[in-house]
């Protein structure tokens, strides 16, 4: 039995940290807006795979009441990664590893620059989860995570897998962060993106439509080479199967239904929306690399501008 | 003296009929919704080159009650141009001339394949123009008109130019409608469509923002690439020096201070945007001259998901 931290408790660390508790480890709840809620009621988790709940789930208020525990699940907001080292700390042993379940890119390398280089993993969920009123959360569709670590090491890697042995969570081995982070962009980008600029609709209303479908479609382009130019930079003999990668997408979202990614939500309740890993950081990567991504380009500068939580714009 | 009918007296058929009968000329307005006001109050425009109004203008709420005329001046919503032929035709003696002050690409074409060949020109205005109360128009900023000719004759240019003689419009000669098309075009693309696309912001919001302002400029090349393509795949000697249109529309719009495009001002009052004659059309036509319009393409796709008036998106 481990013991983890989830700090970040919306949506996704809820649902993953309960899917932890429910395999028997003993899993602590940073929570603040929805504390009371839970306090007095537990979390209970609305899935797909069949619905749960933690009577009396272990939470807190402050990290440092946490304390140390072999395990961080960070589902924080990358708008909140500023934040996300303070709020971690408290609960780091020497051994501690930690892992990010978080949208964008370049997250895990400033987490471990932060908290320390080798502790660090990527967790890429591709799921369809939303919160519903406090204290529950609507597990919608799929729910696999691919897990990476910030060095590629395969020991690393045994380890953060062994964790999810007995939860009800299909986890994958993913050699090569770099890869798997762009390959998530590749849903990322056009989904949460285009939902939003396109006057905040939700992702059946991409896929059924042909213009919007055909932006996906060049937007995963424009994705898969900028990744593989990055690839490439960074010397790794792994590449983007573009071909495979783009109709895999489709495939999925085309069975999703009216799903409301993350970002649509945040944009529709007047929450800052995730511009800068998800579009931003992608966007300066690949003018880096001499990659034209002219699309990506104009809906980050949209974006940024519709962006709630933005600046001057 | 010539006698003009004004068939679609929104602001900016308002305002040029306005400054024809206050030239002198025997202007008729063709009103649906402000009949009544204007009946009551007249036509008052409020106008940086100094407030004047038409008392009592000759109105009608049917075309066939104006009867024909020497010159039609068309200033319909592109949205309307299915109907306008038809609210056109009542006005036609055989050497009527039609001036269709619109926006977008292929308009003089559309209304020559209907109501004749040769008769019809293009009045290109860079202005600004928006309607206040009913029969109140602000002219806030610049005013000129473009004219140019459906077979770009001429003689039949001089003619209306001869039109504006004592007007207080400053016209310019475009000896080449195609050109002039999508050299406005390079104005109506960026701020006609990012105006709207990033969340319903004025011009000032565009272009003082670095990463929507660098969109603008990136959307105005490729509008100079496909008009010039389009330029000489018609076997025209006449090019776009991108350039210098591209520095013009900058320091225009720099001046400009927070301005509404009409496109916005639709998008805003719940109406039908113009996505077809300014960003469908375009893009089509470059599509056909294979040249690469990504950001543009986008950019129309949104609009069309963000058009109120739009179908099943």
């Amino acid at each position: 039995m481990a013991s983890v931290a989830v700090i970040g408790a919306g949506a996704v660390g809820s649902y993953y940290g309960a899917r932890l508790a429910q395999a028997g480890h003993d899993v602590r709840f940073l929570l603040r807006r929805d504390y009371d809620a839970v306090a007095e009621r537990g979390l209970r988790i609305e899935s797909h795979h069949g619905d749960f709940a933690l009577e009396r789930p272990a939470i807190a208020r402050d990290p440092a009441a946490i304390g140390p525990v072999d395990w961080v699940l960070c589902g924080l907001k990358t708008t909140a990664l500023e934040d996300a080292a303070a709020l971690i700390r408290p609960c780091l042993a020497p051994a501690t590893r930690v892992l990010a379940i978080m949208n964008g890119l370049g997250i895990e390398e400033r987490l471990a620059a932060s908290l320390g280089t080798e502790r660090v993993f990527g967790g890429l969920a591709f799921t369809c989860i939303n919160r519903g009123e406090p204290g529950v959360i609507h597990h919608i569709e799929y729910g696999q995570v691919g897990i990476a670590h910030v060095g590629d090491d395969p020991a690393e890697l045994d380890r953060a897998l062994a964790l999810w042995q007995d939860a009800t969570v299909e986890v994958t081995r993913q050699p090569s962060l770099l890869r798997a982070r762009w390959e998530k962009l590749c849903w990322n980008v056009p989904f949460n993106g285009l939902t939003v600029a396109a006057g905040g609709v939700d992702t059946e209303a991409i896929v059924t439509d042909p213009a919007l479908r055909a932006a996906a479609r060049a937007l995963m382009e424009e994705v898969v080479a900028a990744g593989n130019a990055d690839l490439a930079a960074a010397a790794s003999p792994e590449r983007i199967d573009g071909d495979a990668v783009i109709a895999r997408m489709f495939t999925l979202t085309d069975a999703m239904g009216p799903y409301r990614p993350s970002t649509l939500i945040d944009y529709l309740e007047g929450r800052a929306i995730e511009v800068d890993a998800i579009f931003a950081e992608p966007v300066r990567r690949a003018r880096d690399l001499g990659v034209a991504t002219p699309r990506m380009e104009m809906l980050a500068a949209l974006l940024a501008g519709l962006d709630p939580g933005g600046g001057e714009a």
